[in-house]
């Protein structure tokens, strides 16, 4: 008989998942999920093996259950359903955030091995009939541990990350994963939009070019989830940006000078930076 | 017989101008490169129909002159070589400011015809090696013409745009240029080396996804043409440097206070003005 692996929430992430994991060894892939238009969405394009509203059916007989949700909507899931896991179920979430989420994980009986995960892939829409089966495809999958995680359950979201086209895994603790994500993740975003917010947008239409539709992409977000993504990280995001507006204003006093010099020696000592960091990735143009 | 289109430095820009221009109407296009191993590359490679050294024997014939040069290298160009453009032709730049350019072209005899241009494409490569004749590919041409310029040149630069891929021609001044400019690609610039800067940038592989790729791709600038781009247009970059250094900064006061309701307010009107802005654009993903 099948295994069961329950995703919860059926929007752009889980959506995505329950497309891309489809197939993968013996699991049936059951989406859980509140609204009927996504479910019937869902149903209709084999976005998972079959869809469900009840999760409380669903998670006594899950192996393996994934929380898509936001990340209060994790939080109140795992207090609502903490006793109907499956002893021994395998439960991990994906949201961007972990300490809150780690926390939240505390709560649930000894029986259930929670290990937080980040697919690091998404895009600047959300809901089901934006998934696409292909969103991990070459992405990092980041996975923060507890440490009673049992050793077959990481190796099962190692199998699960390879199939859904992750490029590698890394394991990280929440501190560290919520520090570097307000800079590589969270930052990015608030650039994008404080760049949106400039009054001269709506002029520059025609006057763009791909640095700033790189810059500005992810502007377009949703603001319910990031919300709480940057609320509930924000010691490490205020660091961050301070980090930035820091680096941001060096470079303005630099130019102010009118030192072409020493603006010559600084974007030099940037740029490097940049090649060494990229070495050897193949995400250059991507 | 054919006429003489001249492509006065070889580059990403004129080097890919070179590719991308082969078999426009009745044009025979000819590289000029001061450089042995450029020359000899682009010869092998056939960028362009024919690649020479001596820009002094071919100005004089040349119909159409494209400069893509560094900046202090086009007006160093036009000054050394103002007495050699041949009477009627057609002179263009590539480079990203306008007002500089247009103020050295001012140089010339009234036989030569200026028109300052801007094709709004290009990577974070140099080099002929990296030069590809899909370049300019959807991507926007500017074009700033002079109050003398001839509208038969200006109807030949666009069909010039055209047969190289680009998706249209706007027509501006040198100042709006050069504002519009700042905010679109040199503050892009400003923000990605600034990003680079960060001092945790070597830890944060493997936790990157595509906002990150996206926003410092360009970070790898070529040092010396983005000294002159942004020494040239201070006052400008300077002005939209601040207004973004103020906007972060208004995120990080409303991110401090803890006041979650208006962060999603601040979220929600910055994401709406980039739905807004793109629509009904193709370039959401690009």
């Amino acid at each position: 008989m099948k295994k069961t692996l329950a995703i919860i929430g059926l929007g752009l992430i889980g959506g995505s998942l329950a497309i891309a994991l489809k197939g993968f060894e013996d699991y049936e892939i059951v989406g859980v999920d509140v609204s009927q238009p996504t479910l019937r969405y869902a149903s209709e394009h084999g976005v998972g093996d079959r869809v469900t509203e009840r999760a409380a059916d669903v998670l006594p007989q899950a192996d393996v259950v994934v929380l898509a949700l936001h990340p209060q909507g994790i939080l109140d899931f795992l207090t609502e359903h903490r006793d109907r896991f499956k002893p021994g179920a395998l439960v991990w979430d994906v949201c961007g955030i972990k300490t809150a989420i780690l926390e939240g994980a505390a709560a649930l009986p000894d029986t259930v091995d929670f290990v937080g995960c980040h697919p690091m892939a998404g895009t600047e829409f959300s809901g089901v009939e934006h998934a696409f089966g292909e969103m991990f495809r070459d992405s990092h999958f980041l996975m923060v541990p507890r440490e009673t995680s049992r050793p077959e359950h990481l190796a099962l979201l190692e199998r699960m990350a390879a199939w859904i086209g992750c490029k590698d895994v890394y394991r990280t603790t929440p501190e560290a994963h919520d520090a570097l994500i307000a800079y590589t993740s969270q930052v990015m975003h608030i650039i994008a939009v404080a760049v949106c917010d400039d009054p001269t947008l709506f002029d520059c239409k025609g006057y763009e070019g791909s640095s700033f539709r790189g810059c500005t992409r992810v502007a377009a977000l949703d603001v319910g989830l990031w919300t709480q993504l940057f609320s509930l990280n924000q010691p490490a995001l205020l660091e961050v940006l301070d980090r930035l507006i820091g680096n941001l204003q060096s470079y303005r006093e630099v130019l102010a000078s009118g030192d072409r010099e020493a603006l010559a020696k600084k974007l030099a000592f940037s740029a490097a930076r940049k090649r060494q960091m990229d070495l050897p990735g193949p995400d250059l143009l991507a």
